[in-house]
């Protein structure tokens, strides 16, 4: 079974100034992984046009879906709508449908749609919009790649109405297991285990607690059982 | 005055499907910042041997430093080293310096420098070893590509290692403000401030805290004295 790959594209100055760590790409892998999809890449780039359009070219061209994150609202720095419709070569506008739903938030608020705010009506041609309910201004799908907001509330709230769309395959699943000795002892019979289940994919994770050094071992792939199989022949191997 | 720019690369399947939130990039982030070298781009790849060096050479390439974490430890995954070797098309093999380290450090604690341990003691030719003092495993450094382990501790050490040896321009700081109403009241005043300064970077964050939208503005460069005056001067704008 082909389980779609996908990419996201953070755009965030702020992470790269150190400035804020991020929740979403930590959100985003959670919510693909349980749906089946695939996430094969991360990018993070500036609030920077051409380093935008760049991204969103290459990845696009590379994967199934693509996520983006941030530079949308109603800033001069937010400029992802404005980079998607130029990598894509669409035109770009206020639209009708966006400039309702704003022009009702604020109406309900006493909030005046000033110049700035509209700018969030922006969508490229053909988009198809994300709903916002936390905050009215949608993202939007446009071919492949699925535009939501930075604020980790507003994200969480467009990757849960955009997913569904998603066609997903079956979900992956893990099971791991804790070992208290060093990656160095683990590794051989590691390597042979993943020799035996090519369709499994195995990873191990160092860890440093409390003075000592250990690793969790994590197994991946669609069958529950196969992974206990596995796991259990693993701990059998270790001799724990 | 010509900042360095830099990239980083994450090697991290654990990363990509959710498993672990990355630490990692928040901390080099914050480094490379009060270093003076500007962090432009991250990307987060699986443990695949195209992905990485096709992330390598393309980052490589693009900045004046390349940071990796991740994938240099003892187990059949940890394919780093050898990614980077073949990504500059040099040899890689077991070199003796590296080799004495390990074998110090596991004679000091009676454990067996095995096969899967003496894995780490890979270096691409040419390479120079970054100091772990957690650990020991050395990191390395070729041309421009520094690659440093993935636990969060050593990565660290790792990075306090070898920023030294990287010439850093002056320092960027930044100075920041909080206005609690909505950042459509704040764009037109920001963008305005922004023309005016152009030597100056300025980033808008919405927040959502308590019920409430305001935003955190931020303004970055080289000179305290300019960062205080263009706050001053948009706290002027909106009335505070």
């Amino acid at each position: 079974m082909h389980n779609p790959r996908a990419a996201m594209l953070v755009i965030g100055d702020e992470i790269l100034s150190g400035r804020t760590r991020d929740a979403n790409m930590h959100h985003l892998a959670g919510r693909l992984t349980e749906s089946g999809v695939e996430l094969a890449e991360i990018r993070v780039v500036h609030d920077d046009p051409d380093a935008i359009v760049g991204a969103i070219r290459a990845l696009s061209d590379a994967y199934d879906h693509v996520f983006t994150s941030g530079g949308i609202g109603p800033t001069h720095d937010d400029i992802t709508a404005d980079a998607v419709a130029a990598a894509f070569g669409v035109p770009i506008d206020v639209r009708d449908d966006a400039r309702a739903i704003l022009q009702a938030h604020y109406d309900a608020r006493g909030t005046e749609l000033n110049e700035a705010r509209l700018r969030m009506a922006r969508i490229p041609e053909g988009a198809t919009l994300i709903e916002n309910p936390v905050s009215a201004a949608p993202g939007f799908s446009l071919r492949n790649v699925h535009v939501m907001a930075g604020v980790p509330q507003i994200f969480a709230a467009m990757v849960a109405s955009v997913l569904p769309r998603i066609t997903g395959g079956a979900p992956l699943i893990s099971r791991s297991l804790v070992v208290e000795r060093g990656e160095g002892d683990i590794a051989g019979p590691l390597r042979r285990l993943a020799e035996a289940h090519p369709d499994l994919s195995f990873g191990s994770y160092p860890f440093f607690r409390d003075g000592r050094f250990g690793a969790e071992v994590v197994a991946r792939g669609p069958d529950p059982a196969a992974l206990d199989a596995a796991l259990a022949r693993l701990r059998a191997m270790l001799g724990e």
